[in-house]
């Protein structure tokens, strides 16, 4: 049975030497030099067994998530990923599972080149939490506070899909492919983040569920002096192909509008960035689709072929809410 | 019964501002400003109930000790504290638990105007992780890895404390306040570990146990061309009256080699720089020993009356190794 010590040096520890990390794991802590001009973006996210993967969740994919869910944060706020710590409680020692979810965990990060530089293991009830360090050019951090009446509202990718792989494997049916990847294995959208700098008035990744994450834009778009709405047309949602199979219409936007834990982008921007940002999507071959606009009224309406509606009370995910249930 | 959001604003967010935190809680991630010239050093700590405290520790001193991990080894590296990030776990939304522990976290948190900058709240068994980002200048932390032969070996304070009052509570015999006050409320040596930069050449916390701690510091310094040892004074180690009442002295001295989690720094230095280190802690009111040198010779090494004894074996805490135990 190995020790602390030894599962960071067989699993958490490489030699490799990332770009100002001064001192990584081993010491008491990790030392960064910034480099001039940057400013660093601090993300952590916490992930528990029965509450943001399944019990039985492949060690790999939760090495995986861990590392998707915070580089998604860094991808809304415009950053590039660089240094990532671990703090990892587990129940024993169980070698084959280490060796998997490190597996997992690095398969991710080495996409992003994102160097382990610190942690803790204990054992304990299985509970990951990763924080993640990034960096942008000085005060070019995309917030999610910026949005204006006028702007446009896009969302990447195909929200929704998660949610969907969740809902059939709580029912026991077998859950399509493409939404079983995207709830397993969620890409980031670091790339379209750093694609948004200088562009977006406000970003968020969709952890909560599309409108409830929209209302958190609303919310802090709001905090100056009057009071901002948005409307979405359901008709332009993105539907993926298997969840209108799966689920028919009407179904199927109301999953786009409230799963979570997608971590696909939702963000504004004025008019004249539009062209600009889908020339930039475009080149990147990043999947981008126009939902909306942010208006003066307040509140969240969808525009459907029968009308316009508000959309009020939970539509969104929360991890307090979602346990009393 | 509050959300997860809820929980957040009521007992975590706060308005003030920290200097070189551009963005604090509430958006995707925190944006850190580094001031120029300076070095980031990043620390990290998981607290799980039943390993680190006992289950029915009181909320606010779990605050206080998530916090005081953190802050003792950002002093291990000489830094000053500056951003903490907490990832909590907690199986209910406990209103009076939460302001409890945050009244504990913050009470040391503000000691050194420490900043909750960021984290993470769910549901789950109790987990408390709390990540720190302090600071030095350029090239001035203090590492593991620089003793020598011919270094003196310090300690600050009285460890063995905090493990001889878990050692107490354990037996179910009433803990001397002295020792309880190490254990539930430890003061981690932030000004000693500012005042050893540029004079100490290792230091590391007293988190595994002084020996166990010093074998680290022995291992680390080894990394180059020579491997090093180093032998303690039997005579010199700090004992605590109450530890020598409690047990004799033979067993508070094998206490004070093996107790964890003390916080306390041991530390090395050069036999020049000796009286500058006595003379900075003297102004700060801050209690050191001398406790033993580096050596050329390889081991630990312990001198009592009876002669010299090779210290080896487990004398220390492994989170792993204890949970077989």
């Amino acid at each position: 049975m190995p020790g602390e010590f030894d599962i960071i040096r067989e699993y958490f520890q490489r030699n490799g030497k990332a770009e100002g990390l001064v001192t990584g794991i081993g010491d008491d802590g990790a030392v960064i030099r910034p480099a001039p001009g940057r400013d660093l973006v601090v993300v952590t996210d916490t992930l528990v067994a029965g509450r943001h993967f399944p019990e039985d969740r492949a060690a790999a994919d939760i090495g995986w998530l861990a590392m998707a869910a915070n580089l998604s944060d860094l991808a809304a706020m415009g950053a590039e990923p660089k240094y990532a710590f671990l703090n990892l409680a587990l129940p024993s020692a169980d070698e084959i599972w280490l060796r998997e979810f490190s597996a997992g965990l690095f398969e991710l990060a080495d996409q992003y080149s994102v160097a382990l530089a610190g942690g803790d293991t204990t054992s304990g009830p299985l509970n990951v939490s990763v924080t993640l360090i990034g960096e942008v050019p000085e005060g070019r951090a995309l917030l999610r506070s910026g949005a204006k009446p006028g702007d446009h509202i896009f969302v990447t990718g195909w929200p929704g899909r998660a949610a969907a792989a969740l809902q059939c494997w709580r029912r026991g049916e077998s859950v399509p492919a493409d939404l079983d990847i995207a709830w397993r294995r969620p890409e980031p959208r670091v790339a379209a983040g750093v694609a948004l700098r200088g562009l977006a008035s406000a970003v968020i990744d969709v952890s909560d569920g599309l409108a409830a994450d929209l209302r958190h834009i609303l919310e802090q778009s709001s905090a100056g002096q009057y009071e901002i709405g948005a409307i979405l047309d359901a008709e332009k949602l993105p539907l993926a192909k298997s969840l209108l199979e799966l689920f028919g219409g009407t179904q199927a936007r109301s999953g786009v509008l409230s799963g979570g834990d997608d971590y696909e982008l939702c963000f504004t921007l004025p008019p004249e960035n539009v062209p600009v940002m889908q020339a930039a999507f475009a080149a990147l071959n990043l999947p981008v689709h126009e939902i909306g606009s942010i208006e003066e009224e307040r509140g969240l309406r969808l525009k459907t072929t029968a009308g316009v509606e508000t959309l009020t009370g939970q539509l969104g995910w929360d991890h307090f809410r979602e346990m009393d249930a």
